[in-house]
């Protein structure tokens, strides 16, 4: 009569044991009070929205990895973004918001991509936002890197680069060249330059365009040095165009405040070179890479945009904002034992007895809560090897031991599990044992 | 030209604005903390999941609240519990898990349901469950109204009642009686006894089974008093059913428990009528009420069920478990204005500029933060009054205000919004100030 189901989670899906767990938790909660301490106001919007609503703007790829359903007559779609969201957000509850709109939301995504090892169908994007009402002042773009800085800080980390660009210099560059309708193609020959060289790039740009374009283009990608001889540089290439100009002035007033916001020179560095989506992002853009670990590529991007809910008003609503795909983040750091989820725990302490008679064990917990620790209660007829194994289990620092003695001399046994010291004390020792440890 | 697709959230999905949804994510916080004091684990499963897995047990009405849907060849289902999930995981990673094994999970779950006023079809469960490999103590079943009565202590309530009951007593009850084929009509005659009195219930049963059961019935539920003194009569009715004396005595041990765990007495009430979904729960159930508010039903319930996972093994996995649906007790409370958003904020302060030069506000910004303040900067050219709107919209208690005068001098102006007061002095003064305010 085995008639049972065979339980399993669905590839794509992230599901961590619950060490694994208590450490992602850690990562989302270190991000959230880092949004929350830039004041920016929690949204947790619906999962499911009017497929209507939320695909007004998608198209092409983004739709064929929708997951849609029907209900009744209603045809549903699950959110493949925190944006998209936001724009209807925005505008539905526009009367009832003040601007510049400032934002977070940590939540669950979905996109029916194609399974593979660090790619999920489901996972956490972590996403800040800006929205200002018909305008919205560049210097909000120097904060976000702020925000990287201090939530990459917070999260352990000290050698990583917020790499900052600004759309303009590029659209306003091929512009100037006459290049707007190949500018797609020349990116691509430019993206090669750090696997085949620049001699290799000029020769395959002669191929599509004339000399001076290429010797303008090779001058504008070998631009180099700190950041402020960068722009310097992008000033002596006199390039007269009004959006290229633009694009140097506002990265100039976004880098200036940058560093007033608190970020070190050496975590933002202007790179050129960094596009990201051709068609999104009007202005600032930025990446996150992790020095030593630049392969995992970018942990943190986002960037200016003009118009964030074009689709649903009339409104013109500017904004400017950061994600973080943590779901990804945390397989990545776990795969490659950047970090570690060993030792994990919720709970300080395990209270264990060595009888059958748990009233002191009950009472001891109901002590050591009331004095703001964890604590979790063992109240099984099991043996003390068992115990001690869940206590290994649990990564719990301490275990409270119970027997007839410590119940005699109302005294408790308390084992420091990591020295495997054991030492019989008054219970109030006991609480500033622990919170010492702590 | 206006093609624009009206934004909107569908009805039954849950979107609060900002001071809501501020107040919101505080009670989520209280309860995550009070259930990891207890040494819960966490666990966040997918949304999604096979089909097959999730409906193994459905069926009926569940089964028809369902959001399923097809991606590929796959048929898949949002889950609509944190139950049936849970026992898929035990299942799954069983060799990875110790028992018991002690999870919380606070997450969304989809029902389908008929919209109406403060029922949600994506809505919050809040669940807390012990499960046992094999068995699991009966004083575990103690342990869950300790939860109970610290996690709604720590949401601000002080008057609440916590009942509890063991199914086993009515199950006993009634094969005593050889009445287990009819007890549902029994129990639905009953459970009318406050709207239409006692005699009229004997009246009604009379009419369905024999004077001896009836008077036996009569006799049960006119037991009232203390916790003790219920206990004491159930004894006195010597009923010579094992399934009856068990519940007896595991709700004697139980109450014992559920003192020495620290729960008063005033807060807990032996409740011989609740009896909670028929087929589920085996033995312990629970509900909640608020004593000023019991029309707002129970705000927290569960209980003690035999097997959790038969449905994927043949493992035998009691377990007990709790569960607060945190989206409707938001809408509830906030409906019947027993809580207020009103006044919700993530900053402690706002920074406004008087004039265009914004290199002060920054700077102050980062200074606060440094100091473990929430901080929003306003770098907007708007006007004064505009900002100080925007101070009331985020119910900041603080403004700082840049000036010239306080650029010159090196101070700043500090403005309690609650008092209106207005005060010049040095950062590191506003610092103190502000957080002596908290």
């Amino acid at each position: 009569m085995n008639d049972k189901i065979k339980p399993k989670t669905l590839p794509g899906f992230m599901e961590l044991l619950p060490e694994e767990q208590i450490l992602f938790n850690k990562m989302k909660e270190i991000i959230r009070k880092s949004y929350e301490k830039y004041g920016f106001l929690p949204l947790d919007t619906p999962i499911i929205e009017d497929a209507n609503v939320l695909l007004a703007k998608a198209g092409g790829e983004t739709e064929k990895q929708i997951y849609r359903l029907k209900k009744g007559d209603n045809d549903l779609a699950l959110r493949f973004d925190l944006t998209v969201p936001l724009a209807k957000y925005v505008t539905e509850y526009y009367d009832k918001l003040s601007f510049p709109f400032k934002r977070y939301q940590i939540g669950k995504v979905y996109r029916g991509e194609k399974a593979q090892r660090g790619r999920y169908r489901e996972f956490y994007q972590c996403d800040v936002d800006i929205i200002g009402d018909g305008k919205l002042s560049i210097l909000n773009d120097a904060e976000l890197p702020a925000i990287i800085y201090n939530t990459f800080k917070n999260l352990g980390f000290d050698e990583f680069t917020i790499c900052i660009n600004n759309r303009k210099i590029l659209n306003g560059l091929f512009a100037s060249l006459d290049l707007e309708d190949t500018s797609t193609e020349i990116l691509r020959i430019i993206d090669k330059i750090e696997k085949i060289g620049p001699d290799s790039v000029k020769k395959e740009l002669l191929k599509n365009i004339n000399e001076n374009q290429v010797n303008t283009i090779m001058q504008f990608i070998s631009i180099d040095g700190t950041n402020s001889t960068k722009l310097q540089s992008l000033e002596d290439m006199k390039i007269e165009n009004d959006v290229f100009q633009e694009g140097i002035s506002e990265l100039r007033e976004v880098l200036k405040f940058v560093q007033i916001f608190g970020v070190p020179e050496k975590n933002i560095k202007l790179d050129l070179t960094i596009a990201r989506g051709l068609d999104y992002y009007t202005g600032t853009v930025y990446e996150t890479f992790l020095d030593k670990y630049k392969d995992l590529g970018s942990v943190c991007s986002g960037g200016r945009y003009d118009n964030l809910a074009e689709y649903y008003t009339n409104r013109k609503m500017p904004g400017v904002g950061i994600s973080i795909g943590l779901s990804r983040l945390f397989f990545q750091l776990t795969d490659s034992n950047i970090i570690s989820a060993n030792g994990q725990s919720i709970s300080d302490v395990l209270v264990i007895s060595m009888t059958e008679d748990y009233e002191k064990c009950a009472e001891i917990a109901r002590i050591l809560r009331e004095s703001e620790l964890n604590v979790q209660v063992n109240l099984e007829n099991q043996k003390l090897g068992k115990k001690f194994k869940i206590a290994d289990k649990l990564n719990v620092k301490f275990v409270i031991i119970i027997g007839e003695d410590e119940i005699k001399n109302d005294v408790v046994s308390l084992k420091n599990m990591i020295t495997g010291e054991q030492t019989t004390m008054k219970i109030e020792e006991t609480i500033i044992a622990i919170k010492n440890s702590k």
